[in-house]
């Protein structure tokens, strides 16, 4: 090892640092072109320690006749390795090996050992410490909330989709419409006029990446840590996550098959209300326009945000789909959720919100802090495909589809397991809900399910003060017969042998 | 008005209030079914209190014989009524109008004249408060940071496009792959390594709705209100947010042109540090080698996060791109930042970070209780662009149009405005920076400008503790060359003029 001391001059020391130099060995068989190893070679000998700070470089000239390489490519490396700092060019036309001495950087590549000791925040642990569900990829049956896909008319979409990509379009490919493509937020201001009696104007409409980005958004832009929030007990857990990731504490609304217990509201300042009055989730249950009247009254004299989640009452098989809430509501509290996760396909990721007056400015600072807008292209997309008409039929289809396989999905249920599972009755939704009177507890029933390759949603996941009933979430509407009866099938095996007996 | 205390008895009662039904008149002619009508006329009847709660209602066979209305009919506008808790209906055959006597619904479509009486959270406040920047929509001169968007080989994309959709696969469609596409995060991991030098494996990698949307997560991730971070000023905006909405107390780390100042760093317990050391925002100076082992060294010795948003550093015109800083880490304290909003375009709202090992579960749970996963579909598009070479290609066609644009615009730029306006030398980006020399203040020229369809950045914007240095922030990637002799001209006009002197 050459030491400093041992240096005499500048001159000497030069010398004996360019030995190391003819160490340096660029391959022209090799992938990667001349300069790049040329440099990699250096930056190594520099990073290492090897080229020693100080050292003056040999000259490109020099360089290039001593190595055999064309006098471009030593230019072209030294740049490179002048503009990231290994190297100092000053007025000389000799450049010098900077000093990195500070700090040893770890050799590219080498894998980083240690985890990272920085902590998350008290939010972050939060977030992870929320119950995520297992579940299997791919397995229809019988995932809870899973639409029917492959029915799905992709063809049209994809020539809609085309056409759009095909124009380019500052409007479609720009930085602009942050609360939502305008055509986009037309089609569902019509559509939710007509079909969902909600009222609503384009203006007061946001487009999000879906209804869960639209709750985790609305958390952030009303609740500050510590608010009370009221929240249907049992619940949707994706609300409940996004209104304990604000800070929020949450207070139960309990709900059972006989509907929303509303005598029980605490007396505290609460500042939002969740609710999925069209139906319930995981319930299945509608809310009744007199207890809708009732908690609008309660939202209005105790100024309380109400959160309408309309994630699932397209597919009603009693009467014609249950108008939304907050077409009910006087005083302009109350602020709607929807997705078309349901409705079109989960991954196609977009939702909305329909704003009281004059909070969507706030929205489009959420959304323009949080970067939360959706793909232009796939908003217009969607714009055309509701325009057009094949959002509606699509729906009409589907409701025809689901009605039927909701009927067979029922009775094979009841044929194979009825001896375990007691259906709560609903009128809507794409997915059913059974009581569970097994000495199987549901959690540990879905996990062995899960075991098996088979998807189903425990009840009691969805308490959070309450000890949790036992239940099963069944999803039916993208499941066909074959795969109903064998799903029904292992779920049986497993219901004939309890945890205890075996 | 009929008052309660002059009905005699329940028959009597119903008999007058059967009268007002004698009202109801539904009409073939329009366009709602006959159901939907008879409905909505009940309904309106029910809610106004007009039939009042207690009534029994007329036989549906009585009620489609007074009004010539299909029986069917009837029962079906019953039983919509009743499942919406209009109407009771109890064991016996007919129906009751329900009590909903507590509150007074609004009629449906009257607007809501009071704005919403109840207060974003603090932080929705804060989140409303930050600086938006006018922009006036599909004029590219000069708008900072805005790509090409019209040389983006769409045809290739629209064909890799519809094959995707075209495949309904399971894992295209449903829930799973919430850190993102596994096809995708193995050709980001194959990019970064190689034009990156980025230490990655694709199970560090998580694919965000972009890259303001991944600064969002990381700072709820890693950020407790009150926790420290040091920022760069001048600094990108958008970060500054993240960090405010997440609660946090923002420092400055200060850049001038000739690098970062890390001689003045706060002795305060900083959690995380916000960097773009490849091409500065908004200066556009590249961070020095010592300077980045410098800053790791101190990020290694006090548990600072060093978040490196690599924003812009693809289109470097001087060498080749510099290697991202965290490939130099040896500690694992540094997560990256990167987007294709630059790359590719902005609408396709696709970016991505590079966590340091043990950390992608958290951003797991923080995507999956924001819903802030991007379609899956452009997900898959975007992977199958980099595996057939599409990307570099791209890479390579506008780095050289960028080239010679920018050397033509500050060409004209010098020729046009260069007794106001002085350029801060830069290798790297698709925006230039210009100090201006003038009584004209920045904000105030911006705005000017905007009033006449020219779209400038002030760089005062971008500090925040100290006051700002007068300059202008000109985006030159999408503007062909009358397009930047027409916003000079427009500039210019603007700059002879300044608002003193008029």
């Amino acid at each position: 090892m050459i030491r400093a001391r041992n240096v005499k001059n500048g001159r000497t020391r030069n010398k004996i640092q360019h030995v190391l130099l003819d160490a340096v060995i660029v391959d022209a068989a090799k992938d990667a072109p001349l300069q790049r190893q040329l440099y990699e070679e250096l930056k190594q000998l520099i990073l290492t320690g090897t080229l020693r700070p100080g050292t003056v470089m040999p000259s490109t000239r020099h360089f290039s006749a001593d190595h055999g390489i064309g006098r471009n490519t030593v230019i072209a490396a030294y740049e490179q390795l002048a503009s990231e700092g290994f190297l100092d060019t000053s007025e000389r036309s000799r450049s010098t090996v900077a000093n990195l001495a500070l700090a040893k950087p770890k050799t590219i590549g080498q894998p980083i050992h240690q985890a990272p000791s920085g902590k998350l925040s008290k939010r972050g642990e939060l977030m992870c410490s929320q119950p995520r569900q297992r579940s299997i990829p791919g397995e229809f049956a019988f995932h809870p909330g899973t639409p029917e896909i492959r029915q799905f008319p992709f063809d049209q979409w994809r020539r809609l989709m085309a056409n759009r990509v095909a124009s380019v379009r500052e409007d479609i490919f720009g930085y602009h419409s942050i609360s939502g493509y305008p055509a986009l937020k037309e089609s569902i201001t019509t559509y939710l006029r007509s079909s969902r009696n909600v009222d609503c104007d384009p203006s007061r409409v946001v487009i999000t990446t879906g209804a869960q980005a639209a709750l985790d958004l609305l958390s952030r832009l009303l609740l500050d840590p510590g608010d009370h929030v009221l929240m249907e007990e049992p619940g949707y857990m994706g609300a409940q996550s996004s209104f304990l990731a604000a800070g929020a504490e949450l207070h139960p609304l309990h709900v059972s098959s006989s509907g929303w217990d509303l005598d029980n509201i605490p007396d505290l300042p609460i500042k939002a209300l969740y609710l999925t009055p069209s139906c319930q989730l995981p319930m299945g249950v509608t809310m009744r326009m007199e207890q809708r009247l009732r908690l609008l009254e309660t939202a209005r004299q105790r100024d309380i945000w109400v959160i309408e989640d309309d994630f699932d009452s397209e597919y009603r098989f009693v009467g014609q789909p249950i108008p939304a809430m907050q077409g009910s509501d006087p005083n302009g509290k109350t602020i709607y959720v929807g997705t078309f996760a349901k409705t079109l396909f989960p991954a196609l990721r977009l939702g909305f919100v329909v704003l009281p007056p004059g909070m969507t400015d706030g929205m489009r600072s959420a959304i323009n802090i949080t970067g939360q807008y959706p793909p232009l292209v796939l908003q217009a997309t969607l714009a055309d495909f509701m325009d057009r008409g094949f959002f509606a039929r699509h729906l009409r289809r589907m409701r025809r589809l689901y009605a039927k396989r909701r009927e067979r999905f029922i009775e094979i249920a009841r044929e194979t397991a009825g001896q375990w599972l007691e259906l709560q009755p609903s009128d809507a939704g794409i997915q059913t809900l059974w009581h569970l009177e097994s000495e199987w507890r549901d959690i540990a029933l879905a996990e062995a399910a899960a075991d098996r390759q088979l998807n189903i949603g425990p009840l009691s996941r969805h308490f959070r003060h309450a000890p949790g009933k036992n239940g099963l979430i069944l999803g039916y509407a993208a499941v066909e017969e074959p795969a109903v009866i064998a799903g029904f099938s292992k779920l049986c095996s497993l219901l004939q042998s309890p945890p205890g007996r075996t």
